[in-house]
C-alpha cells in the first residue's frame, strides 16, 4: 500500500476521553505553512456549530490546521457550542504557535450534547506535541463513528514535471444521504493550488462522488469536506490541463473514498452500483437512481439475495419521472431479468442468482427513453442496520 | 363489535389456490343492483393491469361487483396480464349474471408473473355462490398478504331521517407511502351517493387519511380505494349538510382504517403519530411531517425507544423547509426534550423515556414559525421489518 504522507503535511490523534470507551476520539492535521483550503458542507438547515465557523474560516482561503473529533457532534448546543468551537481553534492555534483564524474544526457523534471542554482542552497539547508525517493512519481512526474500518485513499499527478501526492481521509458509515458532502472527509496535497479553482474542483467532483452515494437517506449536521493544498511538491496546478488532471486524480480519491464509506454502511453487506441508462436526462436518470437506491423495499431484497425485480420498477415508477414501464430493461451483473418491462424467465432468474451471492455488483436499469444515464452507489439493509441504529445513544 | 354488513351487499371468499398456502385468496363483494362508484388509485407510473382496468371502469360511475385477489399483484405483465383481468371480470359477471362493464378487478401480491388464469377461473363460481350478507369479514381475510390481522370499520350516519351504513376493509402492511391510496380499500354504504359528489368526498378524505400514513416510503403499483353506494337504506345524500356529514362518517372509516395499516405496518412495535405545528403554511407542516415520518434513523430509534431528538431536528433540517433551528420545541407525549433548539435536560428525558415504552403516542415539532399544523402517522422499523422483506417473494 502507498504510505499514508504528503509533503508539507503533519497529522496526529489522542484519546481524548470523548468517548465513553478508551479509543482515539479527536485528531489534528498541520500544514508546516499555510495551504489553500476548499469546503463542501452539509445543506441541512440545521448545522453544527463547527460547520458554520468552517464555512467562515474556509471562505478566507486559507488554513493551516483542522482539529477533529468523534463522539460529540456539537450540534444543536447554541451560543455556547459556538463558543466551544472557537475555544478550541484557540487553543490549537495556542498549542501550534499560528493565527487562530487558520484552524478549522470538525465534530462528528452524538447530537445535543454539549462538548466536555476540559476533555478537549487538555487533549489539545498532547495531540500538537504528536503530530508526524505519518500520523495520517492514526488520525483516520479518531475521526470513526460507527465505522468499522477507517478510510484512506491516495492518488498522485504531475504538473510542470513535478509529481504531487492527493492523501483522503474519510468517517462516515450512517445519516448518509448525498444532498451534500457526506459526513467527515480530509484531504491534503502536496500541489500548490490557488483556492478559487481548488473550490471549483472540489464542488464538482463532490457531486460525482459524495453527492452519488447513499446507505440510509439521511442527511448529517455535521458534513464536511476539507482540501488542503500545501505546495510543498514544488508542484503547482494552474493551466487548464493541470487543473483537469488534477481533478481526476481528486476525483479517484473521492471516489475510492465514497465507494468505502458505502462499504462500511451501517449494517451493509453489499455495495450495489445502481445504474439507469437510456433515460431522456441526466436529470431524470439520477432521479430514478435516486429513488431506487433509497427504496427499503429494494434494500432488503438485496440483504435478502432476491432478484425482486419487480421493487425496482416500482420504485422507479414513483420516482416522478415520466417513465414508460414498457420499455424497461432490467439487469443483474449484465443478467437481465426484466425485458420490456416484463419478467424475463426463470432461466435469467438463475443467473441473477448468483450475481445476487456476490458482495458487490451493478444493477442496471435501461429506461429505453433517450441517452443519458446516471449512477448511485447504494448498499443493502440489513437486521444490523437495525440494531446499530435502536442501540447507538443509549 | 358493530355487525359487519352493509344493506344492499353480498360478500364472499374462497382459497382458490393463488398463494402457495391454502389460505383465502380470493374475494367478492356484490351489490344487489348497480351501485355509484368513486375510486382513487395509486400514482405510481407503473400500475397493475386491474388499476387500468378499475379507472376505465370507475369513470362511468357504476359498479355492482369487486373481485379481488391477493397472492399476485398481476403487475408487469403487459397486454397478457390485461386480458387475463378482463378475463376475470367477465367470468365473475356471467357467474352473477350482469353486465361484465359492472364488474372491478383488484390484485395485490408479487408483481411480474401472470395470473394462474386456471385457479382464478376455477374460483369464480363457488365464489359467486358463497355470496352472504356477513361475507365481509372473510372477504377481509382474502386480501391479506404480509398483514397480520384483517383490518374493517364502520361508522353510520342518517340523512333525511333515515339511518345509512358505512362499511369499510382494507389490506396493507408494506410499500406503504402516501402518494395515493394505500394499497387495496373497500368502501360500501347503503346510502344513496351520486358519483360525482362521491368522488370529491373520497379524494378530500384520502388526502386527510391514507395520504397522511407512511410505512416504509414506498410506493405500490396497485393501490385503489373503491366506494360503492347502494342506497338501500332509502338514506339519500344530497344537500351539501347531508354531504358534510356523510364526508365526516367516511373520514371515520378510512382514519381508523388508515391507522389500523399503520398498526400493522411490517414489523412495526409502535405508532407514532407525527404532529408539527407552528409552521407558516400548511404544506411546510406536512414536508417536515412527511420527512420526519419516513427516516431510517428516527424509526430505528422509535424501535429503539431512544429519545433521539437530534434524529428528529436533523431529518426536519433536511425536509427543504426553511426551518430555523433556534425555534423549535420537541414534545414525546407532551413531555418537552428539546427548547429554542437544544437539550432541555436529564429530567425531560426520564419523563420522554416512560412515553417511548408506549405503544402509540404523538411527537410534536412546533417549528415556532407560523399558525399551519399538520400531522403524518408513521410507525416505528424494527429487525422484522428487514426479514419480512428480505425472506417475502422467495
Amino acid at each position: 500500500m502507498t504510505q499514508l504522507a504528503c509533503r508539507g503535511f503533519l497529522a496526529a490523534s489522542v484519546a481524548a476521553g470523548i468517548k465513553k470507551i478508551d479509543r482515539l476520539d479527536m485528531g489534528l492535521i498541520y500544514a508546516e505553512s499555510p495551504a489553500s483550503v476548499a469546503g463542501v458542507f452539509t445543506r441541512n438547515r440545521v448545522r453544527a456549530a463547527p460547520v458554520l465557523l468552517c464555512q467562515e474560516r474556509v471562505a478566507a482561503g486559507r488554513c493551516q490546521a483542522v482539529v477533529a473529533n468523534s463522539g460529540n457532534a456539537n450540534c444543536c448546543t447554541g451560543d455556547r457550542g459556538m463558543e466551544d468551537a472557537r475555544t478550541t481553534a484557540r487553543e490549537v492555534a495556542r498549542s501550534l504557535g499560528i493565527d487562530e483564524s487558520l484552524v478549522c474544526v470538525c465534530s462528528t457523534g452524538v447530537i445535543g450534547q454539549f462538548m466536555p471542554m476540559d476533555r478537549i482542552s487538555a487533549g489539545v497539547p498532547p495531540l500538537a506535541k504528536a503530530l508526524r508525517p505519518d500520523g495520517f493512519e492514526d488520525f483516520a481512526k479518531a475521526i470513526l463513528t460507527t465505522d468499522l474500518v477507517s478510510k484512506t485513499s491516495v492518488a498522485s499527478g504531475e504538473a510542470g514535471g513535478r509529481p504531487y501526492t492527493i492523501l483522503g481521509v474519510a468517517k462516515g458509515s450512517g445519516m448518509i444521504r448525498p444532498d451534500m458532502a457526506t459526513m467527515l472527509c480530509f484531504v491534503v496535497t502536496d500541489a500548490a493550488v490557488e483556492p478559487g479553482p481548488l473550490q471549483s474542483l472540489l464542488s464538482s467532483v463532490t457531486e460525482r462522488t459524495f453527492n452519488r452515494i447513499s446507505v440510509d437517506g439521511d442527511t448529517s449536521t455535521n458534513d464536511t469536506i476539507l482540501v488542503m493544498a500545501s505546495g510543498a511538491s514544488g508542484a503547482v496546478v494552474k493551466t487548464e490541463a493541470e487543473l483537469a488532471r488534477f481533478g481526476e486524480a481528486l476525483n479517484r480519491v473521492l471516489g475510492d473514498l465514497a465507494r468505502q464509506v458505502v462499504r462500511d454502511g451501517e449494517g451493509a453487506t453489499k455495495v450495489v452500483e445502481i445504474r439507469v441508462t437510456g433515460a431522456a436526462s441526466e436529470a431524470d436518470a439520477l432521479r430514478v437512481a435516486d429513488t431506487v437506491a433509497h427504496s427499503n423495499l429494494v434494500k432488503t431484497a438485496l440483504f435478502g439475495q432476491d432478484a425482486n425485480w419487480g421493487r425496482i420498477i416500482a420504485a422507479a415508477g414513483r420516482s416522478g419521472v415520466a417513465i414508460d414501464p414498457d420499455r424497461v430493461a432490467i439487469d443483474f451483473g449484465g443478467c437481465r431479468i426484466c425485458v420490456d418491462g416484463r419478467y424475463a424467465g426463470p432461466e435469467a432468474e438463475a443467473a441473477v442468482a448468483a450475481v445476487l451471492k456476490e458482495k458487490e455488483y451493478v444493477i442496471t436499469i435501461d429506461l429505453g427513453m433517450g441517452g443519458h444515464e446516471a449512477s448511485m452507489l447504494t448498499c443493502d439493509f440489513s437486521y444490523d442496520y437495525v440494531r446499530i441504529n435502536a442501540d447507538y445513544r443509549s
